[in-house]
């Protein structure tokens, strides 16, 4: 803002009037900036407006609010993405496709080591199914279940309600750790995505909690072309297929 | 929380005693939420507390927040994760690792029509870079600058300082369009990243803008067997090389 110029109006102008300043080094990283009562009156606007504006700063990473020693500019500014990630039926039929859902096994099993170390030892209820896309493979869900912790779903048979919607209506989660990455497609991933082995995929692995006990682990893998899409800075979106 | 139970304590307590209720279906989709003031007669703990736990499920997608309408349970909660981003240099180091740049070409050309519908037409600046970790190849930068946005990169060689790091500090971006995907690696991608080509890449593209005028355009094409790890419902954490 050059001198003279009007003061910012609303929250969205505050915010970017900030940043200027902390780009332009007016405020520095580590700077302690002014408190919400002085910048407030400095803008000419409500308290809360400027509450508004550097809460959103914060969760873009580039303040730092403590309580006591007042909101910084942070040391090591990042840039914060918010990734959506819907029940997969309605990813699809946001995408104004037609959604089938395919179950293609259920059983109780013992699972392999690295899902067994999240999920704890003994038996699991083990559920592969396929999601497509107007009849096109979507996504390809390989999903263990904690029978500890979700005994109920020991009597589901998942035929048309898929174990994703059943266990978020049923076995409610309270964090979740999630980690996105590229596989190269098995011979099984392949034959059911249409594709061909060795194919580049994304793929999630996410494993959600109830407390401290594991509730599932599941991994999707995504047909050929699907890419996630969100903003920095900004408002959320959804994955989609490119 | 069972009949007779003590009220919950602290804003995490408020916040899972809020999820188990609308979990519970106590408070189904759509329903709107008793007050914070309310809630916090009924919690026996500040608005201040019950402000903070509602915002967290807000930011979560678990609730839905409107000024006059009052607070209701998202009729389609999402799982909601944040990614943070970090300067490349940055994410190696916090890995413990020793950084190496090396840029391996700089020059002014026309881009390809996809870059050239974001940044516009007219030459642009090409840089491509090599990030490295412990000497080993880390991510591939592909990078197209906006000299009309940008003018001063014109002036910058990016031999020491990458165009990543000098973009953060000299051209601040207000937002940005990040997509994650898939990628077989091309001839190129193979060669730099000690790869084979049709390996699967997890590759970032990313287009940051100040207001209404693009800055940059990057393809960062990660190593083989890069993932970016991160919460659903709690903190963020950076990518990473598994």
């Amino acid at each position: 803002m050059a001198t003279g110029a009007p003061p910012p109006k609303g929250w969205q102008a505050i915010h970017d009037e900030v940043l200027r300043r902390i780009h332009a080094r007016d405020w520095p990283p580590g700077h302690v900036i002014p408190n919400e009562v002085d910048l407030a009156r400095e803008f000419g606007c409500a308290r809360a407006t400027v509450n508004r504006a550097l809460r959103a700063l914060a969760e873009e990473g580039i303040l730092e609010r403590r309580r006591k020693a007042g909101t910084r500019v942070a040391l090591h500014p990042v840039s914060r993405a918010t990734v959506d990630v819907p029940v997969i039926r309605r990813e699809i039929q946001e995408r104004g496709q037609r959604y089938d859902y395919r179950l293609l096994d259920r059983g109780t099993a013992q699972p392999p080591a690295a899902i067994r170390a999240t999920l704890g030892a003994g038996e699991a209820l083990h559920v592969t199914a396929l999601h497509s896309a107007d009849g096109a493979p979507y996504v390809f869900e390989d999903r263990w279940i904690s029978l500890t912790t979700v005994p109920d779903a020991a009597a589901e048979c998942f035929t048309s309600l898929s174990a994703n919607e059943w266990l978020l209506a049923r076995a409610p989660y309270t964090h979740g750790d999630i980690a996105f990455s590229a596989e190269a497609a098995s011979d099984r991933d392949a034959e059911l995505l249409d594709s061909s082995a060795g194919a580049p995929l994304f793929v999630i692995w996410r494993t959600t909690w109830d407390h401290d006990r594991a509730i599932t682990t599941v991994r999707l893998a995504y047909a050929p072309g699907y890419r996630i899409r969100t903003r920095i800075g900004g408002v959320a979106a959804g994955g989609g297929q490119a």
